[in-house]
C-alpha cells in the first residue's frame, strides 16, 4: 500500500525525450511522453485495443502511437485516432497528473482530479545559478522505506562508506530527531574533527586547507511521501558550523527522491546540490561520479536486507535512538495512509 | 487448456537426428527420437526408473537409452531392456502418435488411439520442385493465441514492420473475414500502390521493375488447431492481382505453425514458400534471413503484451473489425475444445 | 524436513579466512566466522538491529561487525557492542555448534545444547601422511537425497561417466547391499577385467601396467545424515582385490559430504583420498581436476531429474535391486527423522 495522492519523481526531464518511457510507480504501469506542447504527460501503459504496452510505440505530433496497430492515444487517456476505426466508443485508460519541475517529471499516481500543484515540494537550489546540481538513478530491489531508514540514520556511513564519508566520530556523536509538522528531522553535529576523504576533496575545491580541523553537520529531513534532503558539510572549526560564512565552509544538500515501484522495489533518484564553485562543471561531474559510487555501496546491503526480511517476516527489528528518524518517518507515512484510506471510504460515490 | 486430439508441428525433420530431442508441447514433456526404421517417435520425457529426463540419453539401434542408468525405452513407452533387470513389470510411460511429413515432425498430444493421419493438413507447396521453402523457429513467451491474433490482423505490419513489409495502404484498406468450415479467412486487396521494400526485392528477383505500380494481396487462412497460412504477393497493377500470370507477379505463402508449450509460451515455426525462382538457393537464404528478422520484431511485442495481460487479467480487450480473424479463430478453438471436453465426459470408461 | 541434530560439513577450513561466510544449511541462513581464538563459529545471518545479513560485514578481534551500522555480534549470538548503545537488552540470535576437523568446518543445525562431538564421524585418511586428499565443492539444484541415490548406485558410471570410470562390466556385475547399524553398504566386485581410463592413469601413476587385467571394487558406504564414502580401486587380477598388497593395486576413497541447503538444493563437497604416492602433489592436482570434471557430469542429470520430479510429484519411482543402497539410506534418514520428531514432541518444555 502506497500513498497515492501525492507527488513522486517519475524520471528526469532529460529521460523524457522523443520516445515514450514506460515505468511502474506504486504498482501502476505508466507510460510517460511529451504532448504537442512538449509537456510531460502520463497514461496507463496499456493499449485499450489489445493490451500492448504503449511504451513500445512512438510519439507523433504529441500523440502516443501504439507500436502494434497504430492506435493513437491522447494525453487524457482517450483514444484520438486509429486507422480505419471510429474510436469514440473506445474505453479510456487512466491518465495521471504530471508536473515537470526542477529538472524532474513528477507524477501523482492517485486520483488525477485531486492532484494539487500547491503540494509540490519547494526547493530553492534547483534552477538557481548560485547552486550546481547533478545526480543519477538507481533501481533498488527493496521496499522504499528501507531506503528512507538508510538515509535517516547516517551512522551507516561509518561502515558502508568507510573510505569516503564515513568516520568514527559519526558513531560517537549522538543524533537528535524532532518533527516539524509532517517533516522529520534528524541532525548530528560533530566538532573539531578531521574531515573524511570526500570532504577534504570538497574543502580543497573550495580553497580551504583539507587538513584543517572542522565542524561537521548532517541534517536529514524527511518529507512525505518519501523525499529526504540532507544538509551536509564541514566548516573550519569554530567558525559557526552550518551557519559559518560561505568562505569558511564546504556544504551541500544531498537530494534523495525515493519512488516506490512495487512493494519490494523502488526507483532511487539521488543527487547533490552545492553552493560552492557552482560553475565548475568538472567538479560537478567529479562529485556526481563519487556520489554514484558511494550510493552504489548501499544497494547490495538494502537488497540483501530486504531478502532477509522476506525470509523472516514475523521477526521484530530494534528501534534504537539512531533509528528514530526512520521510525518516525514511517509513522508519518502510516498516518497519511490511514487518512487517505479513510478519505476513500467516506468519499461520495 | 489446449486442443489435444489434433496434429501440431513438434520440430523439423532436420532437428531430429541421431540424438533425442526434449520438447514440451501442450504442457506435456515429450522426447522425440528415431526408431530403428528411422521413423520419428515420441514418448514422455520421464524415465520410469528414477524420473530422469530421457532426452539426456542417447539413441541406440532405435531404442532410447536413458543417460542415467541405461534403461532402454521402446517407441511405445514400454521399457525393452535394462542391464541386469527383468523389465516386463516396469510401468509404461505415455507414447505419442507422430507423423513425419513436409519436412516436419508432427505430434498428436492427446490420446494416441484417436490419432488420425487423415486429419493431417495438406499443403501442395512442400516437397514440390515448383516451390522453394525455408523457415525457422522462435520460442515465444506468450499464449499461442496471441500469435494467431497477430497473424490474422496484418495491420500490425505498418507499425511493427515499418521498414520491410509495412505500408500505410494496409491501414487504409479494409479487410474482410469469412469462415470456410472451421477455417477462418481474412483477406485484404490493395490496388495500384508502390510495393514496400521486401516486395521490391522480390520483384527484382523475379525480373520485375521494383518501381512499377502493383496490386498487393494478403489472404490469411487459419485452420485448427493453430496453423496460419498467408497468401501474400504483388502483381503489376491491373494484371489480375492474386490471379495474375506468374511472370507478372511475385508471390508466396507465409507458413506459420504455432505450437503451444505452456499457457503462456509457444513454439513458433515460421517460413515462406514461394513459386518464383525456386532453384535460387541464394535467394531462398536471403528471404529466410529477412523473414527471420521481420518476424523477430513481433516477439518483444507479444511477450510484453502477454506480461501486460497477466498484470490486468480481468480487463476486456476490443474486438474491432480488423480483429475479426483472430476473434473468429479463437471461437473455432473454443468450440473444438468444448467438443473435445464433452467427448471425454461421454466416452466409455 | 531435515535431520537437524547431527553434523554436516558447512565449508572447508580454507573457505573460512578473515571474512565471514554466509551459507544456508537445512533452510537455516547462517554466517560462519573465526573468533578471537581462530575457532570457527556460526550464528544466524541476521543482524538483530535491522535485519541486515551479518555476512556482509567483517570480523574484528573475533567479533562479527555488521556492515550496516556496526553492531558487534559475539559467537554465542549475543550482541557484545554497538556504538553509542546499551546492548544488554538486545534480542539474541541463534548460535550453532561448530567443530573444525579434517580440514572442514562442521555444523550442527539443530539444538546447540544437544550437539555431541562424539557423534562426529571418524576418518583415518584425513590428516594422515600415508594419504593424500583433494576435493572441491558443487552447488546442486536438487534434493540432497538424489545425490545419495546417485552415489549409492554406481551403475550410472557406465552412462554418465562413460569415458572415464564407466565400463559395461559394472552393469553386468550384481551389487549387494546390507546394513551395519545405521550405515548402508552397497558393494560390487568385478574380476579379471580391463581397467577404464581413470584407473589406467592411476595404475600408471602407481607403477603398474595399465593394460594388465585387474579385479575392480566399489564399496559405497552411507552414514547418516548424508555422508557417502566409497572404497574404489583396482588390483592386478588374482592378487586379492580390495585386500591385495599395496604394490599390486591402486585404490582410493571417494569422499562425499552432502549438505542440504533447501528442499531442492544442496552443497556437495566431493573429494578423493588415496594411499598411493601421497606426496605427489602434481598427481593430487591431476586427480582433483579429473574428478571435478567427472562429478560435474552428474550435476545436469540431477538438476533435470529434480525438475522432472517436481513436474510429476505423485508419480512412483521404481526401486530395483541396484537402487537398494539409496532406498535403504533414505529409510535410515526417515527413521532418524521420525525419532528426532518424536524427541521434540516428548521433550520437557
Amino acid at each position: 500500500m502506497f500513498l497515492m495522492n501525492t507527488w513522486y519523481v517519475a524520471c528526469t526531464s532529460a529521460d523524457l525525450g522523443h520516445k515514450p518511457l514506460g515505468r511502474t510507480i506504486c504498482n501502476q504501469s505508466m507510460v510517460f511522453f511529451r504532448n504537442a506542447e512538449q509537456q510531460a504527460v502520463a497514461v496507463e501503459d496499456f493499449c485499450p485495443h489489445r493490451g500492448a504496452p504503449l511504451s513500445l510505440g512512438r510519439v507523433q505530433d504529441g500523440k502516443l502511437v501504439c507500436g502494434y496497430h497504430g492506435l493513437e492515444m491522447g494525453c487524457k487517456g482517450k483514444t484520438v485516432h486509429m486507422p480505419g476505426q471510429r474510436v469514440q466508443g473506445f474505453p479510456s485508460i487512466s491518465a495521471y497528473a504530471v508536473i515537470e519541475r526542477y529538472g524532474f517529471v513528477w507524477v501523482w499516481p492517485g486520483d488525477a482530479a485531486l492532484a494539487d500543484p500547491s503540494l509540490m515540494p519547494v526547493f530553492d537550489f534547483f534552477d538557481n545559478p548560485q547552486w550546481a546540481y547533478a545526480g543519477g538513478l538507481y533501481h533498488v530491489k527493496a521496499d522504499y522505506r528501507l531506503m528512507i531508514d538508510n538515509l535517516m540514520d547516517l551512522t551507516h556511513e561509518t561502515y558502508v562508506h568507510a573510505s569516503s564519508i564515513g568516520q568514527p566520530e559519526i558513531d560517537d556523536t549522538p543524533c537528535a530527531t524532532h518533527k516539524e509538522g509532517n517533516a522529520v528531522v534528524t541532525s548530528r553535529y560533530m566538532h573539531n574533527i578531521q574531515a573524511p576523504p570526500f570532504w577534504r576533496m570538497a574543502m580543497k575545491a573550495n580553497g580551504l586547507d583539507p587538513e584543517a580541523a572542522v565542524d561537521r553537520w548532517q541534517i536529514c529531513r524527511f518529507t512525505p511521501p518519501s523525499h529526504v534532503m540532507i544538509d551536509v558539510g564541514v566548516a573550519l572549526a569554530g567558525m559557526g558550523g552550518f551557519d559559518a560564512p560561505t568562505h569558511a565552509k564546504a556544504s551541500s544538500v544531498v537530494v534523495d527522491f525515493i519512488t516506490p515501484e512495487t512493494e519490494t522495489s523502488h526507483w532511487y533518484h539521488w543527487g547533490m546540490a552545492r553552493q560552492f564553485k557552482p560553475k565548475d562543471t568538472g567538479l560537478t561531474a567529479q562529485i556526481r561520479e563519487g556520489q554514484g559510487q558511494i550510493f552504489g555501496e548501499d544497494m547490495q546491503m538494502l537488497e540483501m536486507q530486504q531478502a532477509n526480511l522476506l525470509r523472516h517476516p514475523t521477526r521484530k527489528l530494534l528501534m534504537l535512538k539512531i533509528d528514530a528518524g526512520g521510525v518516525q518517518s514511517r509513522r508519518v507515512i502510516d498516518q497519511l495512509l490511514a487518512a487517505e484510506q479513510q478519505g476513500r471510504e467516506t468519499a461520495p460515490a
